[in-house]
């Protein structure tokens, strides 16, 4: 950490920075320019900038080491790879998980998970909580929904991705999901971090649509910190001025996240775009940026979806998408 | 809601628009113009703008109503005013809850509630439960912080704020506390505002720092649809991309929810701006805007403060601040 | 132009509102609900809603047509090629634009060139006149830039598209550059916009780091206002709250742009990101996502460079990337 | 500067960065920790941050120095008063200029005048060059309202404030105007910052929508650096993701900006809000956080103004605003 100090900070000012220093556990260390005083604080002293940020005469305060540690590409420089049942992702394979925003009817599931299977989706989605802006919206089928998307696992051999919106619920989804997901919205619920952590089922976690990168990768430490290796990073689209969109896909955050981590990244098109007819192309551009995984919105008959029909591909429009997809994997040495 | 078609949409097309119309238990309105075809769908059969947007031939769908009932202005026309133990919030006066971001020990709790008792604040703020970033830091002394609280309503006769921040919390938060704090990060955490509705205290729910102020009135909604009528809502400042504060508070937002709502607002400066010299002039900001109360982070030792040190007023700044708001109030035909 | 009045207007906010509507040219036509009053102004007559807005009585005012004309879609539904020298943009091949950030000497322009060309870059950037948010940097060679520039044309037979700054230098630029560049800071300077249409040259238009993509078609439309049909749009990055990138790349604009209009997008990975260990994810994302065009800044020796090094590819890293960029364009049935 | 040095940099990155910092005139000060290797770059010798970034093995570059002197409260620590007539604006008073968003016509500007005179205002603000959205929109009566506005000064006893969006207009402009207008559009339009600082006449220069503070205090260097020292800045509200006001008025900038210049600032509630009903309520914000003048739509009747009528308030509105603009200035021991 370096404290950079006002210029027309006093001795005595400077004094109190270099006591506090050595009261966190660390060496302070003195540069006088001829214009700024700089001070170090050396060691590994736990300690917050904010902490000398406040004392007077401090002009600014910069962190040297990141916020998150278990999450850090230098705390593990190879790639992570999370593997589910015998889908490894985060490897050479981008893997794609599909299905409807929410578990409507049994009929409906087991149309989109045999669809979404034939069309080369590896992972079925489908939410049986449904977190809603809304108290009078459809929210969710619960554990009657989670039942149908085992059924749906049992017969097509998908997997299941499917969120849990409260730390009460853990327990339950953990019993059918094969993943759990944190969705955009409780990506600093910190007690749900901990209680997916503590489930010890793969997690995929949502970015916030307010979230900087940095505060997703703390996010997931969170649940790393339970001991919990097992976490995908998903990019859903952020909030911008822009209007036309739903979100704003952050297609940057790719390879961001990957310098700055080793978790896998999935991109979520659906939700980014908010529109049925961005979604091919939003997709394209993640796998080709260099995404390890896509979650997609499929339904069997979008226009009567009970939520976010919006941005639901029909199956024709994803087994086209999946072709293109395979093709662009294939450009950059990659297969579905 | 209106329902517009594209320029080239077929007669198809728009049939299926007006059965759909049919469907869900609305009466269509047709009204063809030269250039645009506009469909009403006229009646009160619930229905969303979105299940009509994916048609095909749809251009756009606006929504007339708007998406909130019991928060609505239209819904009850008068200020709702929220009383805890005897203070008013919502009306006339201007009421002050201060105190230190976190409970840290019961000296230093006591220590600031007698400095903002004396200084004319009336409801007592203070973290038991802290929602932090990083699990590495402190997060809060829990059941032994509210009983500190307790302790400090007791020998000051303080009420007493402090957030709850899952639904497994809410009972024991509030066998303590006089109003629970839903946090920003907790806007659309939708099982907690069901839970502190239930729990038929009070609420102050902070606005999310993504969060729209159509989106804030819908999670009051949540609350609001227990039955619970006590809500407070908080401005506390929205991401933007300036940074050199730590939010940007929405000045606008006071003036906009009381148009929108009849709840009351409350403005947290501390939060929207995180730097202890802009404290001060968004909490004179906010007043003359016409906030119903404020919450601000008072700490009898801010550079000693284990969280937001850098944001709180000691107790002299924060009693000189008092003496400024009650000013602004007066010229304003309020008081504190 | 769709009014949505009050549910408590009175008949003669009403009426105000009918006769207003004649008053410019338009046909009212009234729609009255059970619990809203709906009224239509159908016709041409030139209207802006905001004169309807601020009506007493009124709640909402919809616009029914786009705000921009010779821009959209709707006026010309086949894509625009805009052609330069021999090269066509906006059809089946994706042109790359490539070079240094600014001229700043001739050997260093000269190598550029060579090496951009090699990698197969079809059209030379370089600014001689440099917007630069610090009156003391580096502002550009000015003409004596322009000259290399028309050198640099002549021995590789690259086209040219260089920055113009101001009205009273578009007469000097247009002598040299084969397509005018709009910067994104002047992307609203109105009188800049008709210097460079009425210059009958190409232009490059670059979106504003705050402009909707509605705002980008309307400049676009003060361009094509003066009878000048060749534009090109330009996605460089948008502000967002993210910290991590200079800015966001709204990889979705590309598709909304080429829904909403029929003029070729070209995107700038190097703005966008402002990293140079991100262009090229950027870069291919972008291709994939339906680019028409890329402009890629690329430096001899990028350590050096006096502006935007930083994000500067060297050209060893500029080929490998049009490798890659050739094989995604192939994946989707594109060339390079 | 500060060179913070990647964990794994070797001695060979290291000497680079040694030596090009003595390349720049500057002194290198190498600082070891056990995990991570700080430099320091002391001197004056110019260099930009961006320069270090690049070079191998380095993690990051922190700036030391403000980028802005001439515009910087270190340059000039007390504060600036600018001179307009005889009216000085940075002082004890609050200075309110106001008037229609357009000069349409002599009676509309003069009706305009009297009224916004007779309630307090000091200065007239009209536009008769009209940066707009639309190049169908009406553009302003360019000559002939700047003599209207001359015209409206004569009798009145206001000074005028007027925008210019070129540099071939400001001539013209100034020979008319007290106060040079550059809009939130042409904020980084250096050729026109420049020019208007030549002019030699006090210039009112708006934070663009998309213009962090410190960028706005570079294009205030712009004209500072012409030796023209009479900048008045204006916050007119940024862009967020609120839907519901056209801007989001930053209220802290006010605050922010005096920390960090000793420039005047000055708020313009009405662009900020974009709604007649906002503007009391952020008006009065303003004032309370201590903006040195307000900048306000006034229209003798807003129904049927050219632009922006909806946010204009009508004269009896103002005057209302005015007292108690006037009853918070007293509070604060500032008058009008």
């Amino acid at each position: 950490m370096i404290i950079i100090m006002k210029n027309d900070a006093t001795p005595d000012q400077r004094q109190v920075v270099l006591k506090r220093i050595e009261e966190v556990g660390r060496k302070p260390h003195l540069s006088e320019g001829e214009r700024k005083t700089i001070i170090g604080a050396v060691g590994n002293g736990s300690v917050s900038p904010l902490d000398f940020q406040i004392l007077p005469g401090v002009e600014n305060v910069v962190p040297i080491m990141k916020p998150f540690k278990l999450a850090s590409r230098e705390f593990r420089p190879e790639n992570s790879v999370v593997t589910v049942r015998d889908i490894a992702i985060g490897g050479e394979r981008v893997v794609v998980m599909a299905g409807p925003c929410a578990v409507e009817s049994e009929e409906q599931t087991m149309s989109a998970a045999r669809a979404v299977r034939k069309a080369g989706a590896r992972i079925l989605r489908g939410g049986a909580f449904k977190p809603r802006t809304s108290p009078y919206s459809f929210q969710g089928m619960r554990e009657d929904g989670l039942k149908i998307l085992a059924k749906a696992r049992e017969e097509t051999g998908l997997a299941i991705v499917t969120e849990v919106i409260a730390p009460e619920y853990v327990d339950l989804v953990a019993e059918y999901a094969d993943i759990l997901q944190v969705g955009a919205r409780n990506v600093q619920n910190f007690p749900l971090l901990e209680a997916v952590g503590n489930a010890g089922k793969p997690v995929l976690l949502k970015r916030g649509m307010m979230s900087t990168v940095e505060e997703l990768l703390m996010s997931a430490e969170y649940i790393l910190a339970t001991g919990n290796k097992d976490v995908l990073l998903c990019e859903r689209g952020i909030r911008s001025f822009e209007k036309y969109t739903r979100n704003t896909l952050d297609i940057s955050a790719i390879p961001v996240i990957k310098e700055l981590s080793h978790l896998p990244v999935i991109v979520d098109p659906s939700h980014a775009t908010g529109k049925r007819n961005l979604v091919a192309p939003a997709t394209r551009g993640a796998v080709a940026a260099g995404a390890d995984g896509l979650i997609i919105e499929v339904h069997p008959d979008p226009d009567t979806a009970l939520c976010d029909g919006i941005q639901s591909l029909d199956p024709k429009e994803f087994s086209e998408l999946m072709e293109t997809v395979a093709n662009i994997s294939a450009a950059l040495g990659r297969s579905l």
